[in-house]
């Protein structure tokens, strides 16, 4: 099995990749279909609403969708391009930019939630989410599953515009880049890129039983393969495949 | 529906019953059937790991296991009573006080894991356990499932003499006390108790669309019914159920 190891060179990408790691967790959870799921529901929609209060992050967001947006209307120029189909995604970046900016304060209706509130505030201390610390959860918990589905798909909602949008832009910077085959020598690979680098992939088979740690900035990174059985580095010499995304021009 | 309320009357059995709360969310997601299973799992045993740091925990614990283990002598001199169950009773405590005597510290051997180390090291991130942050973790997360779950009951094993010793006290302490038919006037119920309370637990039909909130010390409490869809006081007269665990002489 092939395993894709993910390094963003900055701030912003580091922000994108956590909130759809997060954005993933509160899916995973919000159909309440097995036992536990409620606290794990709620835990990671608190922590995707904490990451989504960093300022820039909504200004990070439509810069980056007007500037795809540049990108498909100069492509739209050229004759050889199928037109379909950027059209199709044209209209899925401006749908986007339109929910963004439709919404004043991205999750601020749930900040103003009382129950809401009342279960994020007790979720910090250990164990602090009983029925004798949170009555109000035991009470919601013993609700119909459909009940319960109905409010969280309502509370992930308000932030779907965000969060939608991160994926898309994720999406369209891992296509855009090709995978190369790479050897590592001696568990080691290293590589300089004049171009400003924003996202760089790694794919190790899982067989080696290793897994990379990566040193790097925009020009330059340094992989190590490390045995996951002895936590120490592996000196082996082992293919690897790359795919680096670069900053836009 | 009816569902039933707890409220501790002192900070021991508040710490037992908010272990017992957390444990139940590490079993809920040790099998690794769902999707998010693991990360919930690893937030809810470092969670538990946390609350057993505690230092009078485990000499609480045993004072209570040797208490009972008293009584059930006194019992045993009485010809009335069902022999071989009090044999059965007592071999259970006995067993746990073993397990727990056999324990220098317990939790030791979960702290000293590098991965779990690392692992727990960076959950207090908002979003901080993705595949950059943590590859350590992305490689474990791809094992099968049955490796998976065998390390995890590993892990859950080393806390599970406190944890099971901790259930077998709280059933006995709920068992021992009857439940009580009472009315709430105007959504409010009082009561003073002459011995000292220790558990004092509250059943509500969910229809009433109510949650009590208990203010209480060792001899007295006062529970409100709290609306769920107004948070406020409800005024209703409303029967509920009580049931007293009280102090050991």
């Amino acid at each position: 099995m092939l395993l894709v190891y993910e390094q963003p060179l900055n701030e912003k990408i580091r922000n994108y990749l956590r909130i759809e790691t997060v954005a993933a967790q509160v899916d995973a959870h919000s159909l309440f279909g097995h036992p536990g799921a409620e606290l794990a529901f709620f835990r990671s929609l608190f922590e995707l609403i904490e990451l989504m209060e960093r300022a820039d992050l909504r200004t990070d967001i439509l810069k980056d969708l007007e500037r795809h947006l540049g990108q498909i209307a100069f492509w739209r120029q050229s004759e050889n391009v199928d037109q379909t189909q950027l059209e199709r995604l044209e209209s899925q970046f401006k749908g986007l930019q339109q929910r963004l900016h439709g919404q004043a304060r991205p999750g601020q209706l749930l900040k103003s939630d009382r129950f809401l509130g009342a279960v994020r505030q007790r979720m910090n201390i250990p164990g602090g989410y009983g029925n004798f610390d949170l009555p109000q959860l035991h009470f919601w918990q013993a609700k119909p599953a459909e009940e319960k589905t109905q409010e969280a798909s309502q509370w992930r909602q308000e932030l779907s515009p965000m969060v939608d949008s991160i994926r898309l832009l994720l999406t369209m910077l891992r296509e855009t880049a090709r995978w190369c085959d790479k050897m590592a020598m001696n568990g080691c690979y290293q590589e300089s890129c004049e171009q400003g680098l924003e996202l760089l992939r790694v794919q190790v088979k899982q067989e080696y039983g290793v897994y990379p740690t990566i040193s790097a900035h925009r020009h330059r990174f340094t992989i190590h393969l490390i045995n996951y059985e002895t936590g120490k580095a592996d000196t082996r010499n082992l293919p690897l495949r790359l795919s680096l995304s670069m900053e836009p021009k």
